[in-house]
């Protein structure tokens, strides 16, 4: 999420003078000094709200927040295998810590939390049982052969009226007609439209965050997070989001969950009531990111560009989380950890990837992978080159300040770049769809990147390419040919268009998925004109994509184009092979077979998949103008 | 050289049938099959044509060039410390290697070879003795306190009319009025004028090249190598290159030596005669080189474009050297040890170095460094994106393909690109120039990189930019203040100006440098105009960076720039700045010094080094417009 620091600035969240680092050291059991005399009183909550028997990693760390709370004694009733190791002190009296040890004997049940002071308050914090490891239908993780829908859940599809409005939370406005207000969607108007999903080829749903986002102004878009530990009850509840993802599950749809790390939403509880100054990065005044990554590993950076990008605030409204506070990374480990555990979520979407400490990055990346192997982490690295993209993956660089990535995907802001200037212009540039795939010997493995045409904060791709139907044509067959996990943005299957300024241009209602709509896109018969068109040449080629695996999986050759054509294969060592053409000229445009042999060996014929001609000469080609050709190869 | 593939074609170029590899296996000492009836008669030649005692390796491979010279026996009368290991014949009869090892103890003079055939010939081989360890004036290699002068002797200066025709050589006119000829410029017209490159603070010398271009067109610029061990005579003779190189010295510059390894000249003996068909890499039909790099290391790139990268033609007239022959490499390698050991001479400039056998270049490299560790050896890699250039130098990737370039040095023509991006248009993008160096972090170490406004083989730097005197001195400040050697295109300091189409154009005479020049810009009195200013503005910048370490060697501080105005600064622990500003816009700025506060502490106040204005308050600039400051911060 780049472009949300455009949204309406909000008054009042300049910050009081930075105070020094006052974290109390993490060894220490109680503080050294005394808390400022608050009572204690009851327990508000405590993060994670509950946790498993049978992690990996045996410690947890539990955030209890009650006024005054750190003035009591807590200790752990006795509970077999569970050892309460230390209680810790923070800056703030509303707050305490409590290191816990879970054994690998630990029996799921509650343990009894004591919390003494004037009066005695007893918690129950429940230890459940971990089903990830046996369950196979939780944490699928991605690979090629999938394709994700990405699409932003209030603007999508309003399922139950009765959650747009839930009391107590801000701005309870439902107003269609604002681009910054939401619009009523939620899981249940998702889950109307699995069928829709499957019959577009999709094997994954990406939402933008579904977790609270319970701000006063555009807290449509998700990324403010005010609540680690809920959803956003307007689009269901914590249980209706975990039943969701079985529900997806059930139906071969895959469930990618978008979280940030770099920042949260001024009205979390967490920065309301902060547990420490250093929770947070602080200035004196609010002081905004410089949203520029070459800071990080510029070798003749400053001290202050590099601060400045990583703990500059990304919006007025969102407070930068200190993340290379030990207690802090903690608790954002154990709060993605949760989620993964409870929900069997699939896959993390990272938002402002490399906005977050370095460090921090690869600890959080190593914990996920250590729990849950089959977890699928991708982030969004939105940089000008292929080699800083891959210095937020991994990749074959050595270490540069001591970072390595840990990151197994990024979206291919590079490739997409590609594409919107291979098609945008007059003449074709498809070099730039070469060059871009090129630079991948800097990946450790690039078909793990994330391809996509566009997305929620760019403009969409069928307004980028002048509308122009043949290129559209030619974007979409390279999407579902070329490495990578394609990812499709809701809408741009039906051509829904806009340029991106601002961003609610770009992120319409789907036709459709709302009560009184005139246009419905989920069905066929609703996709009047091109619509349908699209909708059918870009489904046909995404489930003979899914049925052919060979074109999801299979390795990639490509040819440096000539002429405006540009040329590449995916193969495997079964003697599968696809022939992917396509001509970004106006013209026709003979094309030599004899350039492609290598690839050519053992087959005869060909079948383009989509209009079914058979191309019986595999020697010399004439593709038409702006054609895209994939064509199965025949012995 | 890139361009010089647009030279007018020579006919008659196109190739037999390529054969399979018809090299000798290099172990065995006779070869199995009889040669052709040829008979034995005189040597021709044996390269390399002398040697040294005192190398460290002590293996030599001589190639001995005769009429039929395979049918005869060859031997060494005894000479202590020096044994024939073996006898190896090629598919040619007129050729024979010669593999001889020579020991540490062994004393220089002259071994006796006998070859006898039909007929016995003996032949005088000279060992003399090694002294470039021991004489420091040799071989000094380059760093960035260098500033290097780029000129082409045809067209710099013409010293010596007597050798502007040499009889027996190809195309004998002297024609100024023609871009394609010779203009007679010599190594005489250089050294006449050491002390103008001194006043203008240059340290060093690079020539196009110095080795003999016997060919019938376009020979004047050098790159069609004709003789591996000779020079041009028509430049000067071998032994006055010598001592042209041992003069260049005393004047306190250093020889840069331009050399080809990637193909040779048609003419070459070795191509009019070869040794054997896979000397080179042959093709059914003449096959040009697609002269893109991007197919050598693309992870999807198919054979043919790589194979078409690395062994297609540069040009008709220049065959592609087979550098995966273990004997051209062994051939190559003697060759480029030679010139430095004869010589003295400081550093090689490779041209098209990515257009060589990768394996090779590894080889190669690793010979010369180990034998002549003062060396400096840097590469023309004209590719798209620091990745990629990074590619071609030591770099912290790991080995691609097993390659993993031992290079210290390339041009940088990322930085030249930024430099004509951020300068070209009316709107400055200094940015270009902050991401220029960003990009470091992928290098060893990039501050040996050789950078530069322009060169040979494109439009000329003040051309580029509108022929604006604003901006040629923001270029020039640029040059001679960021990190790298910088180095100038002969003509640039007198805003020499042209586009490159074709190349003839940007090299043109530099005048003054031939009798009956009108203007002769080799004297304040001749310079007239702002050419005179632009030497001026140049050389005060470039005689201050000299007589001023911290500039050429200090560390770099960059910031990100801001409102059109870069920042940076050259610093050291010995308490030494620098600040550079450049403002890019039409408009006078006001810059907020507070942003830099890490680089002040300790100073108070700065000089302009080229007005010698003085900058009172480090905490706020007003820069006028399109200006470069160069400040000398003080305490």
């Amino acid at each position: 999420m780049i472009s949300a620091r455009f949204l309406p600035l909000l008054a009042g969240a300049v910050l009081a003078t930075a105070s020094p680092a006052a974290a109390v050291s993490a060894s220490a059991v109680t503080a050294a000094t005394p808390a400022p005399a608050a009572k204690p009183a009851g327990i508000q909550r405590i993060d994670p709200t509950f946790w498993w028997v049978g992690m990996k990693n045996p410690k947890l760390q539990l955030l209890v927040h009650g006024p005054g709370i750190a003035n009591s004694t807590a200790t752990l009733r006795a509970y077999e295998g569970v050892t309460l190791d230390g209680v810790q002190k923070l800056e703030s009296p509303n707050y305490l810590l409590l290191n816990l040890t879970i054994s690998a004997t630990a029996k799921p049940g509650k343990l009894q939390l004591e919390f003494k002071g004037d009066k005695k308050t007893t918690y129950a914090y429940e230890l459940r049982q971990r089903t990830t490891p046996g369950d196979q239908q939780k944490v699928q993780g991605l690979t090629q052969q999938d394709f994700i829908y990405f699409l932003m859940p209030d603007r999508f599809s309003n399922g139950d009226p009765k959650n747009d409005y839930i009391k107590g939370m801000r701005a309870p406005q439902v107003a269609r007609d604002s681009m910054y207000s939401r619009h009523g969607g939620d899981l249940k108007g998702i889950e109307n439209h699995f069928d829709y999903f499957k019959s577009l080829g999709a094997t994954a749903l990406w939402m933008t965050p579904v977790t609270e986002n319970d701000m006063p102004k555009a807290s449509y878009h998700g990324y403010a997070l005010t609540d680690y530990y809920n959803t956003d009850r307007r689009y269901g509840t914590l249980e209706e989001y975990k039943q969701f993802v079985d529900k997806a599950h059930q139906n071969g749809l895959k469930v990618v969950h978008d979280v940030v790390l770099n920042h949260m939403g001024s009205k979390n509880y967490l920065f309301l009531d902060q547990p420490a100054k250093d929770w947070f990065n602080q200035w004196p005044t609010f002081t905004r990111s410089n949203y520029n990554s070459s800071a990080l590993n510029d070798p003749y950076g400053s001290e202050l560009d590099r601060k400045l990008y990583n703990k500059g605030w990304f919006d007025t409204t969102m407070p930068d989380v200190n993340q290379s506070n030990p207690l802090v990374a903690t608790y954002l480990i154990q709060n993605f950890l949760w989620w993964v555990e409870y929900t069997g979520l699939d896959a993390y979407r990272i938002d402002t990837y490399p906005y977050s400490d370095p460090k921090f990055l690869m600890q959080w990346g190593q914990a996920l992978q250590e729990e849950f192997p089959r977890l699928f982490l991708f982030g969004e690295a939105w940089v000008g080159s292929t080699a800083q993209q891959a210095f937020f993956a991994r990749n074959i660089f050595q270490p540069v300040d001591g970072f390595k990535s840990n990151l197994e995907s990024v979206f291919d802001f590079q490739s997409q770049g590609a594409i919107h200037d291979a098609l945008r212009g007059d003449q074709p540039n498809m070099n730039r769809l070469y060059e871009a795939l090129q630079g991948d010997w800097m990946y450790e493995d690039a078909s793990r990147n994330v391809t996509f045409l566009d997305n929620h904060d760019m403009s969409r791709f069928y307004s980028v390419i002048g509308e122009d139907f043949a290129k559209y044509k030619l974007g979409v067959a390279w999407l579902l040919t070329t490495r990578g996990i394609p990812q499709l943005y809701y809408g741009t299957e039906v051509l829904m268009k806009n340029f991106s300024n601002p961003d609610g241009k770009v992120r319409e209602d789907f036709p459709g998925g709302f009560a009184g709509d005139k246009q419905n896109y989920f069905t066929a018969a609703g996709r009047t004109g091109q619509a349908g068109e699209a909708f059918n040449y870009l489904s046909k080629l995404a489930l003979y994509r899914k049925a052919t695996p060979v074109l999801a999986t299979g390795k990639l050759m490509q040819f440096i184009p000539q002429d405006g054509v540009y040329t590449y294969f995916r193969y495997n060592e079964q003697g599968q092979a696809v022939m992917i053409m396509l001509n970004g000229n106006k013209e026709e445009k003979t094309v030599d077979g004899v350039r492609f042999a290598e690839r050519f060996t053992g087959f005869s014929s060909g079948t383009e998949v989509v209009t079914g001609a058979t191309l019986s000469d595999l020697k010399s080609f004439k593709i038409p103008g702006r054609t895209a050709w994939v064509v199965e190869l025949k012995k």
